[in-house]
């Protein structure tokens, strides 16, 4: 790319957007915020520089070199189809883990996408530069933009076309998402008895801590991992609906992981 | 207690076992370390002291203040049929969340649990002052002395019943044993594709900082949390066997839970 700044529209406000266009705004030139709600807009622009413009408007998109679509995955397609042909030209990208490069249609010239594997919050600093980002182009010197572009934030980029991108995405889940529940219902359990969740905390740590000196296979412990089939009847029998299927499920395919 | 140094045998060397009496060797005279193996007896002992002595004979156990025991669930019972009546009037704790108080008989005058809520490997130097400690004794004066003994090594001491302990035992089966089984299958899915599972670290050091500064319930994020079905029918449709059928238990499971 030339030897100025890089342009850039970021089409969306959420999380992703938010700290994707601030880890950018270091290195390139955040034009403009679009959201269909035009406050959410202007909020992030002026996060970003006095400079940066909002709009809700396809029709009134600046011209930029790239513009980057951060919304829900279900609203990507329609947004698209707003996109004034004009702006066709220039590098489009979209960040979702689950969403196929063809969401573009062949009127974007360069399209790609620059997916993010964080669980992104409001108002929270992550280090951007340890998140791995897993691109892919429209062809080579699309692909190749994308990885300067995903490039300005983090070393760790991988190419993951979109089949690839869907199994990273159910990786994350595994590993983010039901995690998180199973801390939920664990937090519940305590709740009921006035535990505080905090005394799990440790264990968390130790929990994560493990797995990445040696590898989740090797780290696993517990009554599943050692079969001991009494003291999971006794749990079974101290719970029930969901907590029960669910804790019946995994101790059945932990001891059957093991028996191979 | 007495202003002298409590004297403390240990049944066990294994993981908890190992933690407990390095920890504890630092205010109290370890005397001696049991073990069905004597070479594994020793080498726990020697790792403590070297007047700490090593036994693998329920009838040689030293003249001690307290007894700790840390042999396998199953094995509890079996060992306390061998303790010798002259050592019985000692203080007696088993370490185990999932077995009753009861497994000692009224023989053992004072007995109890000194459960850490943790998960242990050997070779780990664990911070253990952040342990959380759940104890449960025969009589008040008992429950103090447990007390007195988890104080050596942690301020985090709460009264648990047995029942109460089964609980906070299940509560860390979801938020230790099946997290880290959620680990292992999502680096199974990575390295089927030759993707380094570290990639997920930020991920998972982002989703457990989030429950630490909010609740699990309010970090829960993912294509279940917002309900998106396509996704995840997308997701189910790339899974199969185990997998499959937890990624559609948990999905459900969460899908029903945000919908109160």
């Amino acid at each position: 790319m030339e030897n100025r700044k890089l342009k850039i529209c970021i089409i969306g406000s959420g999380n992703v957007a938010t700290h994707l266009s601030m880890a950018l705004s270091e290195k390139c030139d955040i034009l403009q915020i679009f959201s269909h709600k035009i406050a959410n807009a202007r909020q992030l622009a002026n996060k970003i520089s006095p400079t940066c413009a909002a709009t809700d408007s396809a029709k009134e998109l600046a011209d930029a070199d790239v513009y980057i679509i951060s919304v829900k995955d279900d609203a990507i397609k329609s947004f698209l189809g707003n996109v004034p042909n004009s702006k066709k030209e220039a590098l489009w990208v979209h960040t979702s883990g689950s969403i196929a490069r063809e969401v573009f249609d062949k009127s974007f010239k360069q399209n790609g996408v620059l997916y993010p594997l964080q669980t992104f919050s409001k108002d929270v600093n992550l280090k951007m530069n340890e998140i791995s980002f897993f691109i892919e182009g429209s062809d080579i010197n699309t692909t190749n933009k994308i990885h300067d572009l995903a490039n300005f934030i983090s070393q760790h980029v991988y190419y993951a076309n979109s089949e690839l991108r869907k199994e990273i995405h159910i990786a994350a889940v595994f590993a983010c998402n039901f995690t998180n529940f199973m801390y939920t219902i664990s937090s519940e359990i305590l709740e009921r008895h006035d535990i505080p969740f905090s005394v799990l905390i440790p264990l968390i740590n130790e929990t994560t801590r493990k797995i990445t000196v040696t590898s989740p296979f090797l780290s696993q412990t517990g009554p599943a991992r050692r079969s001991d089939k009494k003291i999971i009847a006794n749990h079974l029998a101290m719970l029930n609906g969901d907590n029960k299927a669910i804790y019946e499920l995994l101790s059945n395919a932990i001891i059957e992981k093991y028996k191979q």
